[in-house]
């Protein structure tokens, strides 16, 4: 860059360099002073120097960001109060699979509102995440116990695209009937209808809905059922004979199963079925307008392997002693690309642990009181309303009541009850339906008895509640109450009191590293400052307690906000318009995808169908594409790391008018912003492709470059990374996916909506939901906004920073990956820089990759090695062997300070001295304290220690850690012995035991 | 008891015996099997059984609480929303001493809603407390240096009470002019003017109110003058010329301070003032309705050992290394009953930690940013308003603008702000103050400018902020500038950025046990849960946003739930009033003993002045009443612990006539029911004078017995034990005062009450709230309720547990308490207890003092010895030394579960097995790990371990440690060294570093 260039820009350049105020200066780590320092080692004057070196001319973006002024913590705070009081809390009493719940506050305020819970990242590194893995245990232990079936994983992103899941598996599992009928039962919720639609379509796979309580299974061969109970009527169905013909079939059987009810009814696992799915919303989980909720699977033994999402299992540390994993991973970060059959990778973590905690809390004795009291609750409502005159869709039910009646008295009796604070849900035109959950009281149930009453217009409904005598002691068949025990580990026995589950859960916590005791540098993951302000709003009740259902003008709060949040990521990327539905960055890569696919299909262009994945992708890429009914091809990188121009052009030239798109990530994942990436975009574009770009990155370009301006067709965004929505340990996340004009109307529908008809209205609103629509694109999950509990993070986020505060952000983003990769040049090497100019060392963009191969075959010291070392220091590892085999992936991002990028440098200097030692022969490695890292606290205090290096080696490797240091709980764990020796559920107390 | 006693409560005993539900159930540490497995241990079939054996039949109450069904804890969140929804936020510019402020959201979370923090006690364990002691050192060296003096405590109660603490201090300290006068210039806050007059009215002093900028000194010889700067009036002084004639007299000189304008403005201490008292609640801590804030006092060198409230101080550990501790604390827990001078005891150390890490995360240049903020706010409205017509009361001024005008435009002023949502203050009838703070906006300016011009009813004040030109640097003259460096510690200069300051409380919080982690079994501190849903309500804006003396209609919400909560307590103790201003335990003692003293003086029994006070009692029991201008007399205990009949006939019989009270604690302090408790309070009754019962020991009483109803006149209760507030790591406290209907118009007024004149009426509104009042008594604190901003913790505990919750909670308190007892019987026997029975063992009350000395005298080890050592078994200590020498009393608590009560037995006996190897002469107890405790890892990871003991035993003394181990982060610290090296603020960081 010239310094013409530079004087072209002046106001954009100093506004970098400026002092940061407010808000943004509590979010950068480091303060004028400590950047000048880090510039200073670099060799550059200003930041806005160091990002003219690193980011290419020609991608960069004209002028500052346009957004509103950036507010204070106080004024985000008024306008999310703002926000709030224009959504409306009623009774929800709508269901459809989601229900008021009492989040217990002892888990409310020590896990969902603890930093040490909620910026935990995904338990990759077990060793420092025994406390959440435990959780995840529980989660599993109770979803496989209450399901009847063998082992559950931990967890599925919402129950819709569960199922979809589950009808995958069951394609991939069920080998010898691949071919035959894949069948949904209609009495499945209608988003889950929607979903499976989308996702078959995609496939190119027919899925048939069929009414198989009163049609049965349908002739032919067939792979699969899925089932629901209770149904999306509310109707509980013995489903046994159906189970044994279909299984007598040769086909395999899914239940979409309300964990609550399972505490009642003979579970799917003893009905027969193989897989059970649903949602564990109602375990404590507020509603929050439609999620972040866990789904789970559970499934018989035997498909373990075929299991979609995480698998937390047991193994055993170097000690010996029983220690938690993520098991079989293989299927997951290292996604095999061309053979992906599931593109998940974050899961709902933070709320999979708080639903399990719920189930610890209550134990099997507190859930089935609580399912009785709903039952019982919904059994008194159907016996008053029948004597009333209304008219039950059906006698066997759990927790929901449906009545038929005419149109008319159906608009009044929803209008009537909403008048009274009630949502109930307008089933159709001649339906309504009535949830009881965890939440209701009797007083509720009294005001939709007035409500009725109001509705019939007469005093025929006057019945009272006090005078209802039931008989029997189930609506449903005594022969479908459950008889099996569950959930009978003692962890669902022994936490009752607050006191106990306070310190259960500060113990948990304590085991683990998160963001509040360390930095995380990992790189691709940007682990950055969740900000208390920003977490602030999401606890309220206007947010948190809304219905996804609710009719739509109960929340104008909520869709005024996103519609902001949207505009803001537009703005900031570049493109037209933004989805905020796909609940995860796979699934906004599998949307995206989608928007391509369908963009050619419109266009007449059915043979495109070939997504090039360079060789650096990440492993989600291929999956999603697969699922898009895409095919991959694999283009070369060079040596350098960079898409090669040359592979590129061959490939496309070897596939003449097949190219859909290529998927790249910008700056590219080996840390470098490549120059090339105008040709590469120029190059598919000519080809006739779309251009997905990858938003992983965004951090290294915000007020610097947008995607959508610099070539980018479609990125999907990660709010889990740049947007500062905390990890919660392996999520929630939330991957919008953003497009240029020509492919919005492929965009994400939202084709199940709110229950609109609710204030009266006569039309049909599913039909007018759909018109209102400009998007034509299949809903990805479960609600229309997916996440959308967790947006006000974002949303805060956006608004304190403001145009300047991000570019800031940005600048200190790219300042201290350059400042880490400088100081360790000599002791580990940076793998990938762009061209050095100047003297000035060849820069990096936002990460970098410390490459370890060469002390690795000069020692056998293994980045593996490296990164438990780290543990001892009390450190985070860095990404480990992605996207290159031996080396670290290390991004600081702009929240850190100085002083802990200093304490990271520090301990890597540390350990190449120990790597010295091996390789000087000082020390044999399998003796070195590497390979023995981490180190416990009752390892480095046994009486008895045999080991060539001291203690204090092994513990304060560095004197800071004598004070305050973290110990992990557990020694280095046997990944290879929890694969072989699958478990899954929690281990008896007594495998703890001290010898 | 017999059998028929026992039939004649069925309903009541099988209600204690009765399955706790809801809240009930998560409150009580033990479920029914686990209460039944202690029973047994003790042969009793249930807990009214127990209850029956330990309770003396005499004071037994008849029948259950009256109180209202419990509510759910939805149902009390809902309940207080209700509250919460009937105040009014609004901008507050009444100023007097309270102002709006941004509390950061990383403290609040982080702090002030964290367990770790808030459930902390008293740092009077240093080596666990190293945390917060360090936060609170800060507070101090903040203090010091704002004030420009040479140390600070932390803290005091509130602003008007300090003030009455800095009188008393000058008055013990200027020996020479002891006998001089005090004065109080009359530009104090007209609360500090009320609370000094009834603090000397009850000690006989007189305390010369007088206009100090218009006459000057009084004649006369002088002892002590109080000053305030800004004044009531907003003015600010030029003081020096002032002191300097004061101190030239021989006086002593104070100023009440306000720290926000200590930054702009020569402090205190440089204008030679002797001491500096004020509130700290503008740095971060919310309005609360008056409290709870920390107040805070800065004296000179020379000063110190007067200093009233807790000073920590810098001293080291075993190892040399620097260490915090409480210095001096011979002035506290142990102040010497027939000379106190002071009878504080409670802090408000979680407010003064709040206020000293708003100082860290702002620094010196932020904090002076915020006042130059201010202040040009200020100086921009007193030129608009003057220019528009307006005749200010003074010209200099730092935040306060007070407007004079006809009576007529004051009250449309005041009404047409309110209208626009800003509560002005109505000074007096032609005066109206506006205060300027951290969270005023230009918005809310011009909304006071629309107020004033409609006040006018004219156009003349139509100006616009904006054109306004200011001219010179200061409101105030430029000698007055402060030019002095403060908080030049690093520790103001390193924390800027959120991530840092997480971490950093994060670092501190893991130093410290609390409640999160062990039981704290203190004697007498009833350390018990602290629900997060008791907790959940104090931090919505609709409490916290509240100014003290906003007007009466605004503030309804609190109003009624403080009524229900006094008639909750009446109902609970048997009293007549409740009043809750009290803001500790001693400020309770104080009010009630005042209440007792005022009822003699009102039947013209003035020689009614000696107060009884049994051996055992709590210290702060003499101190209060010395201050209540009574004179102490002790009464012995017999032998075995309860007040001696013989003794009391005998005291009383000395001073016939001069009887006004005797002080008991019941259960005694000495852990047990005393059966003669109906005898004492009989002969008390019968000479005349009037029984006050000390709530400490309430948590024993509840459900069972009420103090007001077996003979007690006057009790103050601590909400910070019994009615769940948490402690704080040292306050805040409330300690409310109940008396009989005789004493009701005796208890303490408010006379400084609501701005109600803002609706405009016009009459003289403080003799309105005086007649209003049927209270007579003076107001002992700031504000009308005291900390009524933690009240809501207290009601939220009442309305869950509901009667039966409080009786069963009852019952689960001597269970625990009698268990623990019995199963170390054998260990380390119970010095007191009731008489036996049946073969079964003595009962205590709800603690029991185990005791040691045969153990010490035989081994040498130290009961401070075994409370060090449980630190190693991650335990808090007992209470110790109290009220027995070479004791430890414990008080489990009904919270306490099962398992860690075993955990505590355990611990103690692993103890006792190393004292008996000291015993028999295994080891010698110099070398034994009960001196060396506790033991950091620092320590035990050492590589040179030359002790005799092994360092798993050290580390891990049982099994259970070695994957969740608390190590404490100093070795034991020299206590004594602390006292004779008085350091008292923050050392700088060379001093950790190691050698």
């Amino acid at each position: 860059m010239t310094a013409a260039d530079r004087t072209a820009a002046p106001t954009f350049s100093a506004a970098v360099d400026a002092a940061p105020r407010d808000f943004a200066a509590r979010h950068l780590g480091s303060d004028e002073p400590a950047a000048a320092t880090m510039l200073d080692t670099l060799g550059y004057g200003s930041l806005a120097e160091l990002i003219d070196d690193a980011v290419p001319p020609s991608i960069r973006q004209q002028g500052p960001l346009e957004l509103p002024e950036a507010l204070t913590e106080d004024e985000a705070l008024a306008a999310l109060r703002g926000y709030a009081g224009r959504n409306t809390v009623m009774t929800q009493m709508i269901g459809q699979g989601f229900h008021g719940t009492h989040t217990p506050s002892v888990i409310l305020r020590n896990v969902l509102q603890d930093p040490a819970w909620y910026t935990a990242y995904t338990p990759y590194q077990p060793e420092i995440s025994q406390g959440r893995l435990e959780a995840l245990l529980n989660f599993q232990t109770m979803v496989a116990d209450l399901t009847g079936l063998d082992l559950a994983n931990a967890s599925l992103l919402d129950e819709s695209s569960a199922v979809a899941e589950a009808i995958l598996l069951m394609r991939r599992a069920n080998k010898k009937h691949a071919a035959g009928r894949l069948v949904l039962d209609a009495d499945s919720w209608p988003q889950t209808r929607e979903v499976v639609a989308g996702r078959a379509e995609a496939l190119g796979l027919a899925v048939d809905v069929v009414d198989l309580a009163a049609e049965g299974l349908p002739d032919g061969e067939l792979c699969g059922v899925v089932l629901q109970q209770p149904g999306d009527s509310g109707a509980v169905v013995d489903h046994r004979a159906l189970i044994a013909e279909a299984k007598e079939r040769g086909a395999m059987v899914a239940v979409a199963a309300d964990l609550l009810a399972c505490t009642l009814l003979t579970p799917p696992g003893e009905q027969g079925a193989d897989i059970a799915i649903g949602s564990t919303q109602r375990f404590g989980v507020p509603l929050f307008f439609g999620g972040p909720h866990a789904a789970y699977m559970a499934v018989r033994s035997g498909l373990q392997r075929q299991l979609p999402g995480r698998l937390v299992g047991v193994s055993h540390d170097a000690e010996g002693r029983p220690a938690y994993r993520l098991s079989l991973q293989t299927r997951e970060q290292h996604i095999r690309r061309e053979k992906a059959t599931s593109n998940i990778c974050t899961a709902q973590a933070l709320l999979a642990v708080a639903a399990g905690l719920y189930g610890v809390y209550h134990g099997p004795e507190g859930l089935r009181a609580i399912a009785e009291r709903v039952h019982g609750q919904a059994r008194t409502l159907a016996a008053v309303l029948a004597e009333a005159g209304f008219r039950l869709v059906g006698e066997s039910f759990f927790d929901t009541v449906q009545l038929r009646m005419d149109s008319a008295e159906a608009a009044r009796l929803v209008a009537a009850a909403e008048d009274l604070r009630i949502n109930l849900r307008r089933v159709d035109q001649q339906t309504v339906g009535i949830t009881v959950d965890e939440t209701t009281t009797d007083e509720q149930l009294g005001r939709v008895l007035i409500a009725a009453r109001a509705a019939k217009a007469e005093d025929a409904a006057a019945a009272a509640l006090a005078g209802v005598e039931l008989s029997g002691e189930h609506a449903f068949a005594a022969e479908l109450a459950r008889t099996s025990e569950y959930m009978t580990h003692p962890i669902f026995h022994t936490v009752r009191s607050e006191t106990r589950m306070m310190r259960y859960l500060r113990r948990l916590g304590d085991r683990d590293l998160a963001l509040d005791r360390t930095m995380i540098p990992l790189g691709s993951c940007t682990m950055k400052l969740n900000a208390a302000t920003e977490m602030e709003a999401i606890s309220w009740p206007e947010f948190a307690a809304i219905h996804p259902f609710a009719p739509t003008h109960q929340t104008a709060g909520w869709r005024a906000l996103i519609a902001d949040l949207e505009s803001r990521l537009q703005a900031v990327t570049g493109y037209a318009q933004v989805s905020l539905q796909p609940n995860a960055g796979s699934q906004g890569e599998y949307a995206g995808l989608l928007a391509i696919r369908r963009h050619h299909l419109a266009n007449g262009e059915t043979d495109r169908d070939i997504c090039l994945i360079p060789a650096s992708a990440h492993g989600t890429n291929a999956s999603s594409a697969v699922l898009a009914g895409l095919q991959v091809v694999v283009v070369d990188t060079a040596d350098d790391g960079t898409v090669s121009m040359e592979a590129l052009r061959r490939t496309i030239a070897a596939h003449p008018g097949r190219i859909a798109a290529i998927m790249l990530t910008y700056p590219s994942t080996h840390g470098v912003f490549e120059p090339e990436v105008g040709e590469v975009c120029a190059a598919v574009h000519e080809a006739g492709g779309q251009v997905y770009i990858d938003g992983a990155n965004l951090n290294a370009l915000l007020g610097v470059a947008k995607p959508g301006e610099f070539g980018g067709d479609v990125s999907h965004l990660n709010l889990h990374k740049t947007f500062c929505i905390p990890h919660g340990g392996g999520g929630p996340g939330v991957g919008p996916v953003a497009v240029a004009e020509h492919l919005v109307e492929h965009l994400p529908t939202t084709r199940v909506g709110a229950s609109d008809g609710v204030r009266g209205d006569d039309v049909d609103h599913s039909a007018e939901r759909l018109a209102e629509s400009a998007r034509g694109g299949a809903p990805v999950t479960s609600t229309p906004y997916g996440s959308a509990g967790v947006l006000p993070i974002s949303w805060a986020y956006l608004a304190m920073m403001g145009a300047e505060g991000l570019t800031q952000a940005t600048g200190h983003a790219l300042l201290t990956a350059n400042y880490l990769s400088a100081r360790l040049a000599d002791h580990f090497p940076t793998l990938y820089t762009g061209e050095s100019a100047d003297g000035r060392p060849g820069l990096v963009a936002h990460e970098c990759i410390l490459d370890l191969r060469e002390l690795t075959k000069a020692s056998g010291v293994t980045a593996e090695d490296v990164c438990k070392r780290l543990i001892d220091f009390g450190i985070h590892a860095p990404t480990l062997a992605f996207p290159v085999n031996g080396t670290l992936m290390v991004e600081p991002t702009e929240s850190e300070d100085l002083e802990e990028i200093d304490r990271f440098i520090e301990a890597m200097i540390a350990v190449h001295g120990e790597i010295q030692e091996v390789i000087d022969g000082e020390i044999p490695i399998e003796e070195s304290p590497l390979r023995h890292a981490p180190h416990p606290a009752a390892v480095v205090v046994s009486d008895d220690w045999d080991r060539v290096y001291g203690r204090e080696q092994a513990a304060f490797p560095v004197p800071g850690l004598r004070q305050d240091k973290y110990f992990a709980p557990v020694s280095r764990i046997d990944g290879a012995h929890g694969d072989r020796n699958l478990v899954c559920s929690c281990p008896p107390p007594e495998a703890f035991e001290v010898d």
